[in-house]
């Protein structure tokens, strides 16, 4: 293809929108009119069904649930009064909440006000508010932002520690919708341990996003949470930004989450079109479709050209792997559909694995995202006639291309500015696009039973480990080999995995279990301390 | 194969050392005894040739150099006195240096001591560093790490704006090892650009790491950084974490870099075994070839269930898919080879892609990277028995086995605690496994054909820019659409990067370029401010 061939083309294809500001540009996604034809009648379809979703259908069968978190960004769509009214009179609390916690009518019971505000959660109930945080903070915060996003007990402790003496001025968030996730049940559990420490109240301190009448709910309601706030079964946690999971953070942040509810809005309003030429998430899900054949077989790169942005690669790995790697479709058939999603930041990759996406397998496309203002105030110039924004945007341009004139498809999503309303229409584009993608392969997007099973492995695993320590305190100093306790907990076949949690316990000196070394690490003797 | 065959395959094919308390499980990585049989000789073909390469052969052909990065954990390996002498010489430098900082011997001039370092480096140059002060620093650190690893205007800002009235107590590490890499060169800029603003000496705050006689040790010396320190052409931006590059931050930071050299010194010794059973790189060098099928048919998923080491999978990313990702092999054969990597942190990941690994598309295998030590001090009961560590450990656990019955291969790294000396075994083993890796499949793992190329694509963007502004300046205030511009710069093929090009300089209001509207995108007028 000429050059002036391919300036055709992109025009041709462009999806842009004025009163958007995003341009959707998929010249080089080695998607043709032919392409696009052929998939008409499927993008049709699933434009259908994003239609009854949004109207209120059972769109995650499964587990019986609508998919609401459309309406979150336009209560009125909401299938019923009840609905719109919880969601605008949760927008309206959140607002409220941040604005008291802002001008000091909520404040700490040892403190003139909260400066920080710590987020415990997993997940959904993480990465968005993280990616809130990181993309549209800055110097200006009104708290400043803290997570605990895991059950490591040394990232725990460096998390509080980093809160330090600042801890009586620290409003803990706690999101978790069933309130039954270990990892933010254990966070939780750390986190008050440490407050109480202080001689806190930890209750003063706390704020609950969770189901109503869940455990975390009642244990808010006992231990006198400053609020509680609800998440709805039919907003899924990789779709909760838009919730009072990411709406309080941020707002209690300082960010203008108004505008970032009004981005969302603006793009699913776009992205609700029925001309696929002019509907960014329809043009995206094919595209997806086109390049990966219906199946993922090729990578999503995100290449985000912004510092701000390294959490989107992140988040949209969680967002689309989340949803798409499923092993079955609609109709019950095995598939193990995938698509996988990995990035950082442009141009640092550039220093690390695009020379894999140059030269290496070309089992990828990339998705560069373009943002046109550099930054606030005025550049110097690094050397005559250029600043670090004319690098950093040549190398994006440069890697565009010469990816492209190597086989290697690209797309390019372009928006003015990084603001709150672009970043809500960036997460809108990608929720709707992975809907659409979903119902092009014929799968439930909405649900995540990989999860669960892990979530019963590892309590079987918990299990095991309590008839081992129980074990080992009956047989006293004497103990045993790893494969003797396994006999001694009636479980002989599980002497892999006894090894494997005593050779942990012991090497925790506050877990109580003794080890002499053995001749091989398998004859070690264990024993209670 | 029933629990007890897998535990006897387990203690078959395990590779433990009790001297670097580093275990290497392949039990559910598929590896069998004939896989390894079949896989010997090429086995004992790759350590020779990485003796050959330790012994100073040119194992980087391309760029006819040696590589050496062994050599910094082993100066009396190195091929000559000098080599030798330079690796020595550099480390009492190093130890040295931090130790003035440390004791305020070195200060800057306007402030009583040192309290953070800005290191400034992109790729190997940043991410080394980088994963040593997040995944050993901490409370502790004798001085606060920061770091530019972009070209991106607002990341810049916001690198600076965090040191903020910090910046006459912030000593700042230049890395490159040309001098001429244009993101390091540009955040330097910058970053003199704000001491100059502050009234401050930028060379009295300054130290340079790079190439004896490159732009930058002469900027360095002209300027009078407080210290200057060698980067050698045997050592590249990928594996450079144990030289300068990695040691002077870290030990700046108050981390025990003599920890972490011996540990990657003991790892290096332990896999030099010709025994391929008792030398964990070649034998996770062979379940890589035997996974993937000696082309990187899957993907290999990062896990290390510890938040610290959250970056090694990024390091990772880096140092396996620069190394390997590659057009041709050693004999100049197209063969388009790539290992890709990616991941985050267990269990943090588990609500995220996991539910693809464990249901969707079988594209790849998990590295699970296991530390034994929870915490530093006593874990309270988050449930009765429980603590925080048993889930974080149980989710491993639990994943492990449930993608082993699914047949979803993986392979296991087990370390006592995360320490410098255990950080510096892992580095070391993935160095080396990469170099044997290479080997097997008979690529140069040691150049990077493609970030080269990347860097002229974008000059050649940067100077079109150029002459699109020139042309704009012509023209005045009538300007043109980019079409036109792009015929009066002599590039009429070129009007889509010209567009591009355009559309960015309007959008920041300090580059002179005015913009009006027209009824499409590309029929917009430009013309000079």
């Amino acid at each position: 293809m000429t050059p002036r061939e391919l300036w055709e083309r992109y025009k041709g294809l462009l999806c842009d929108d004025p009163g958007l500001g995003v341009r959707l540009d998929l010249s080089r996604a080695g998607l043709g009119d032919e392409a696009l034809a052929q998939r008409e009648v499927a993008a049709q379809a699933a434009l259908d069904a994003m239609a009854a979703l949004e109207g209120g259908a059972i769109a995650n069968p499964d587990e019986n649930r609508m998919v609401g978190h459309y309406w979150l960004r336009a209560a009125g769509m909401a299938p019923t009064p009840e609905i719109a009214g919880a969601i605008r009179d949760t927008q309206a609390r959140v607002f409220d909440f941040a604005s008291r916690v802002h001008d000091g009518r909520v404040r700490p019971p040892s403190a003139e006000r909260f400066r920080r505000v710590l987020v415990v959660g997993i997940g959904g109930s993480a990465l968005g508010p993280q990616l809130l945080a990181d993309a549209l903070g800055g110097p200006g915060d009104r708290l400043s932002p803290h997570f605990l996003d895991n059950t490591d007990p040394d990232g725990i402790d460096r998390g509080l520690g980093a809160l330090g003496e600042g801890l009586g001025e620290t409003l803990v968030v706690v999101i978790s919708k069933s309130g039954g996730t270990a990892e933010t049940r254990n966070g939780l559990v750390e986190a008050a341990a440490a407050y109480r420490a202080r001689g806190l109240d930890f209750g003063a301190h706390a704020v609950a996003i969770t189901r109503e009448g869940s455990v975390l709910d009642r244990q808010a309601r006992e231990q006198g949470f400053l609020a509680r706030l609800p998440m709805w079964d039919w907003v899924g946690g990789r779709t909760s930004v838009t919730s009072a999971v990411g709406l309080l953070p941020a707002a209690l942040q300082g960010i203008d989450v108004g505008a970032l509810l009004a981005g969302a809005a603006a793009m699913d309003e776009a992205t609700r079109r029925r001309e696929t030429r002019r509907n960014p998430a329809a043009l995206l899900a094919l595209a997806w479709h086109a390049l990966g054949e219906g199946r993922g077989s090729k990578a999503m790169v995100v290449l985000p050209y912004k510092d701000r942005l390294l959490l989107f690669s992140r988040y949209l790995q969680q967002l689309v792997m989340e949803s798409i790697g499923k092993e079955r479709d609609l109709a019950g058939r095995v598939v193990h559909q995938g698509l996988t999603v990995y990035g950082n930041k442009g141009s640092t990759d550039q220093h690390a694995f695009v020379q894999q996406l140059r030269d290496g397998t070309p089992d990828f496309f990339v998705t560069f995202v373009r943002v046109l203002r550099d930054r606030e105030g005025a550049s110097l110039e690094v050397e005559p006639g250029a600043t670090s924004g004319d690098f950093l945007d040549g190398f994006l341009l440069g890697t565009r291309r010469a990816l492209f004139e190597s086989g290697r498809p690209s797309v390019t999503i372009t928006i003015g500015d990084l603001t709150p309303r672009s970043l809500g229409m960036l997460i809108a584009l990608y929720e709707r696009t992975v809907g659409l993608y979903a119902s092009l392969i014929g799968i439930n997007a909405y649900h995540q039973p990989g999860v669960e099973a892990g979530k019963k492995a590892a309590a079987s695993i918990l299990e095991l480990q309590r008839r081992v320590v129980a074990a080992l305190l009956e047989r006293g100093v004497a103990g045993g080999t790893c494969e003797e306790l396994a006999r001694a907990t009636g479980a002989p076949d599980e002497a892999e995995t006894v090894f494997h949690l005593l050779e942990r316990l012991a090497a925790n000196p506050d877990r109580g279990v003794a080890k002499r070394p053995g001749p091989s690490p398998w004859e070690a003797v264990y024993s209670a301390r």
